[in-house]
């Protein structure tokens, strides 16, 4: 599978393969039978039944989560909307390939491999308010980028960002997709003070404005940055290969919602992982139907809300997986 | 340290460790220059400070988690208070002994070490209805069941019980403690049916009329069981060792909350793990102020909710611990 056009990988996401629903029946039976009363392990049963279905394994285990990071520089921070210069994502690249951020320490303690991608740094994308972020080559090159990440022998994936001035490219595509006052898709970011929160109200208003009219992948290249693109490549190319993905804040949930405005249904395989303490996060998954799994107040960004869940997700599967029964324990089954 | 009677555990309660203000100071120092914006690891900075000041050092990692799941019997379970037979305990104490209950994959995937303590399981608690559960020489006897079981190279502990019964039990605690009608601390336990709630919540306005005026450890006696006695011991233990501790659900946080009553702070070690899917968790622990690390409606004792979250206090202490500071990665601190 390969694409060379906007087009084309949409055609991708609507010939995307559905879980295996007869593993998936097989695990709730197996459920039903374990040491527990029916139901008290809560969304850990939710979890290992939706997983169970992906892999097409009804007693499936977490052995192999794959963290991927990618990095972008936007040409928006021109207009001032971060507390960050952008300078600091090459930064921050070189920190996580010292091993030295959030990330890096969630990632080892999940017992996830982690590979960080720098997407043309040298060459921000163009400020949204002039014209298309990416043109459609740009755009499909870093969908490209994070296709060609996924290990197709992963079998949990956490996609993450760094690209200072993201959330303003997030709230732009979120609002372009959904609609409203620029405002309710605008927040904090890593810091900036009211004055700056007013400042990306108007410039997500303005480019919101230029871009009306496209379609969802249209809006990912005219709003996004190379970093969500590859998110989106890399969720894309998760499902072609059934492979399940943990959701992160708020800039990762805005590139995978345009591959669920793209074809519904193409984050099936997708669970939240937190609900961030960006104000916008809580709407955004609520539009997309997700429920976060914890939260705790995070906007890091990096897929740190996705990797800290990692060992909720293969709790769910130990459990699941290797419990008794009640006929194998010899407990009345009440 | 030892104690032979009510009084005497309720002194070593008074004269309980405090934290390490310096080891915790020093770690809000480390904090504030790690290379992240300031406050974007939300809970998880809160969590790392709390650990480091319990444990005396402004760079702790945790090593050594240990799960500790005690078992009792209950008379009030004549009364038919629960969807299981009384025998279940004993069953599920052979299933945690060959490793085939949730607690097992949890404690295992977690890291942590796992033992558990049936506690005279042929001899049930009085039915509270008709008198004190324990005497006080049962009470001391589970305490320091508990008390013992600590081990003192641990660095967190998660406490769990296996108990039929033992819902009514802590809601009967819960209730004497805190006051209103019987129902607002009454729920469903392992699955009881409307008659089944009805018949709970009788029964626990019984138990807190026939022991009205008691203190928080007389409570304990009149209203608990052994399990949860044995639970409370080991809470007071672990503070009188600094080491931090995680709140398992329901019953674990009734027996936690007889030790607050008797001594006002003597949580401050401790942490909410979860929020149980039983009604009245939530309203338990608004009341001990403490705020749930994660609600994913499990409603299972035997620790699992708060072995289920011991990753993320594990990750809170690597990413303070091991990131990089901003002088260190050349980060620019924005």
């Amino acid at each position: 599978m390969s694409f060379s056009t906007l087009s084309e990988f949409a055609d991708l996401l609507a010939h995307a393969p559905a879980p295996d629903y007869s593993a998936r029946e097989q695990a709730q039976s197996r459920n039903a039978q374990l040491t527990k009363p029916a139901g008290s392990l809560g969304r850990l049963e939710e979890i290992a039944l939706w997983y169970a279905g992906w892999r097409g394994d009804a007693r499936p285990r977490v052995a192999a989560p794959q963290a991927i990071i990618f990095a972008g520089n936007h040409g928006i921070t021109a207009k001032g909307v971060s507390a960050f210069p952008p300078e600091v994502t090459v930064q921050m690249v070189a920190n996580f390939e010292h091993g030295g951020a959030a990330i890096n320490q969630l990632s080892r303690t999940a017992g996830a491999s982690m590979s960080v991608h720098a997407i043309d740094l040298d060459r921000p994308t163009v400020d949204f308010t002039q014209g298309a972020a990416m043109d459609e080559a740009d755009c499909v090159a870093a969908l490209t980028v994070g296709w060609n990440a996924v290990d197709p022998t992963a079998d949990l994936l956490v996609v993450g960002e760094m690209g200072i001035g993201n959330t303003t490219s997030a709230a732009a595509i979120a609002n372009a997709l959904y609609g409203g006052a620029a405002a309710a898709w605008v927040g904090r970011g890593t810091g900036v003070s009211d004055a700056g929160l007013k400042l990306k109200e108007d410039v997500v208003a303005a480019g919101v404005a230029r871009h009306a009219g496209k379609d969802a992948l249209g809006i990912l290249a005219a709003l996004g940055g190379r970093e969500l693109a590859a998110m989106a490549g890399a969720i894309a190319r998760a499902r072609a290969l059934r492979i399940p993905v943990i959701l992160d804040g708020f800039i990762c949930t805005a590139a995978a919602a345009t591959l669920e405005h793209a074809c519904a249904g193409a984050l099936d395989h997708c669970i939240a992982g937190h609900q961030s303490d960006e104000a916008a996060h809580g709407r955004l998954l609520a539009a997309l139907g997700k429920e976060p799994l914890v939260s705790l107040g995070l906007r890091l960004g990096e897929g740190s809300g996705a990797a800290l869940v990692i060992p909720l997700i293969r709790a769910a599967l130990e459990c699941h997986s290797g419990m008794a029964t009640f006929a194998e324990a010899g407990v009345a089954a009440g």
